[in-house]
């Protein structure tokens, strides 16, 4: 590592869905070992392992501390544990100053939330997981239903899987069209979900407000500051 | 946990692409959260953390110990750590005498070496990483170029990214197409790799056959039995 260093930084936090920080760290991390300017780092808040929304534990290769001023950051999101994550001072404290000086800015899923309580969002297009993709509103970003949107510096993904779409570009974007499709038969990423591409006329879950106000009024029962001002954006 | 608890254990080793397992981990936990009576575990010779092939460390719920036999077993693949651990004897033991009392036995790229190594693809129909595909003769295999295939209980993917179809698959497998579609949605998988599907006119690294002798070469040098096994099978 030298001071021209370029640290991708991948943020890790309690209840987090791993798949959204997995898929593009693999992809990232494959850039890394063809253009070794830059470096994939995997930041906590202590260097303990991590729970996620699933059985398994991750563990971070750094402190927050360690890496005030990454080149990049990628933030992933979740369900509930994500929307009590909003209170997480340390948390959204990091993600705002080294936000900040990043020069990309990047989430995945409800990843987006995050960047905007850190104060990232405001007048900028941005996406998230399309059940949550009303709450966009209450951090003053505009809500757009794409795989991932970029506007200018910061690139926000949809939910979960859309990371490795997401990842993909950023590759294309710093380094070229070509690495960035060597990386795509690495991973041999040529999907065939066996029921095919989503078909939103079969979207399960029905009417998604109640839904939403349900989730917010479960997760941030101890923070109704926070959770009233969500509440108002669950949509018509 | 009662005693009809279906148990699927994903198995981690050092070196493995994270991935593998994180893609079909994430859509078969969703499916024990609507079908109660599956359970994921991640396993491992111990409970410590283990290394993958990028910075991110994963810790294990349970040893091979705690879990002797599965109802369903998947094993994750990577490159050069991946063949290394075909002379990991615990492991390939693990998979043996677990992958011979399970309903199903299931692996993600080169994870499908360590099911022939471990004695379970005699005879059967498998997939792997394509650059890898030529040594699943060397354990009897019958080595098909799909996205994932299905021999009787033995269901083996292509490389990486490949892990979700075959997740997906799984779930409908298990417990039926509805579900399988709730958590396609869950996931947000609807991919749009930004280069489009993979061009095979475009494929990287040229002829397989010198970087494959390469690669067992370097990773088997200390199992010279081992990799001259493998180097019998590295294709024209």
């Amino acid at each position: 590592m030298t001071d021209d260093t370029k640290t991708i930084a991948f943020v890790v936090y309690p209840g987090m869905t791993p798949l959204d920080m997995v898929g593009p760290l693999t992809v990232l991390d494959g850039m890394a070992s063809t253009a070794q300017e830059y470096r994939t780092v995997v930041v906590g808040e202590t260097k303990d392992a991590v729970t996620t929304d699933n059985p398994l534990r991750l563990v971070p290769t750094h402190t927050y501390d360690e890496v005030p001023s990454p080149y990049a950051l990628l933030v992933p999101g979740g369900a509930a544990p994500t929307l009590k994550a909003l209170a997480d001072e340390k948390l959204v404290g990091y993600l705002r100053s080294a936000g900040a000086n990043a020069e990309l800015v990047t989430s995945v899923c409800t990843g987006s939330l995050l960047l905007g309580e850190a104060g990232l969002l405001k007048g900028r297009k941005a996406a998230t997981h399309w059940m949550f993709r009303e709450l966009l509103g209450a951090f003053g970003a505009e809500p757009v239903a794409e795989r991932w949107v970029e506007d200018g510096n910061v690139i926000t993904a949809a939910g979960v899987s859309a990371g490795i779409d997401l990842a993909l570009h950023l590759v294309e974007r710093l380094v070229g069209a070509e690495i960035a499709r060597t990386i795509q038969f690495v991973i041999e990423y040529d999907p065939e979900p066996p029921q095919g591409p989503l078909d939103w006329s079969k979207r399960p879950y029905g009417d998604l407000k109640p839904l939403l106000e349900h989730t917010l009024n479960e997760a941030l029962a101890d923070e109704p500051a926070l959770r009233d001002r969500l509440l108002a954006h669950t949509g018509k």
